[in-house]
């Protein structure tokens, strides 16, 4: 049972083949090593690689299906951020990030953001490591810089609705006031903003306020996958 | 006198110094040529320099103020293309093009986007020359070179507003319908959608319901400045 909406860009793919990873190996008696259980995940959907393991997870860039997985590289309890989901839509995703990555490639730019990611991927590994949130903010720049990626596709690419751009204004407008707040985006078009356990109320409530903002989900970093030994359905 | 919404990104400087431009010079009794003008006007803001200029207008990519001028590539009637423009928002641009320039080389994509400009304008050039509506659509995709320069300065701008997805979304709406429309952003966040006469009402019609433009401005390539005899205030 997957609780998380669907093909929005809020990885309910990952979340679904992650747990279905996990109960069909158990059902068949297998014991999997957490990093074996991320490779199988993997090929359901590239990020169900990351939800297998818990806390803050790392995607190792492997070249293959042995390579490619995921490991905890800080336990949940670590460091507390947390993720305030504006959902600006219900709607399904105007493109799959399959065909996304595939496009991508298109790019004029991409061999250019391929060259940085490493460093800039280390500057976030360094910047949780020390709890630096506004290093960790990083990341805002980051999406939008994957963002234009897709806009520079052939053809272009828009992954964004009106609601994403309400959002990001707004963002900035709470970092104007002193509230810390970054925003990041996946392939979709919902915006997770990023915040310290002090702001996230008022980040809240400020995103509800907003015109094109469905509902807002609040999250923090999760433990691994628990199983479960009642029925669900 | 100018009646062109000041400061969104629709041009109005360029109008307004051109205007200057040719009506100082006239009164104090100097007769320069279309070109003088050009590189006068420029002084006041870059874009005015095209504004002297009847017809479908190049601005010369010159290095010192003798070589960057305007001049017209094609009269007024050489082709009947239409610009509605879709106006999100009357007020004024986050960032101004002034600052938006010097900040753009600080994007990682600044120097491929460069390297590749010359061939895109040819490409824009050709397109006028034959008439091709379709071909000239690639000013679309350079709108979104453009802007995802602006999203990966340091710091990222974002020029666009709600509206501005959602007649981007819009356009390409209908081209799966099979209306002829193609967007084109300057620095601003409001929305020019290039179309031909014969589509030109079914587009302001479909612009117009949108529940965030604001207006619609229906344009068409036009004549160089005229001289008024009368007071206008």
């Amino acid at each position: 049972q997957n609780t998380f909406p669907k093909g929005t860009g809020l990885s309910s793919s990952g979340s679904g083949f992650a747990a279905l990873t996990i109960a069909a190996t158990k059902a068949i008696g297998l014991a999997l090593s957490e990093r074996e259980l991320s490779i199988l995940a993997r090929q359901g959907s590239g990020t169900a690689c990351r939800c297998v393991c818990g806390g803050i997870v790392e995607w190792k860039d492997g070249e293959t299906s042995e390579t490619s997985y995921s490991e905890s590289i800080f336990p949940a309890g670590y460091w507390e951020v947390r993720d305030v989901v504006a959902v600006v839509d219900e709607g399904k995703k105007l493109v799959s990030s399959t065909s996304g990555h595939a496009l991508a490639k298109t790019s004029l730019f991409y061999k250019e953001r391929l060259a940085n990611i490493k460093t800039k991927l280390e500057q976030v590994r360094q910047a949780i490591k020390i709890k630096d949130f506004d290093k960790l903010g990083l990341v805002e720049g980051e999406a939008l810089e994957f963002h234009s990626i897709l806009l520079t596709s052939e053809p272009p690419m828009i992954a964004w609705y009106p609601g994403t751009i309400e959002v990001m204004l707004a963002v900035w407008e709470m970092r104007r006031e002193g509230i810390k707040a970054y925003f990041t985006i996946n392939t979709g078009f919902n915006v997770h903003v990023l915040t310290t356990p002090e702001f996230e109320s008022i980040v809240k409530e400020r995103l509800d306020k907003l015109s094109l903002v469905v509902k807002t989900i609040s999250a923090k970093v999760g433990e691994k996958p628990s199983e479960l030994k009642t029925h669900l359905f």
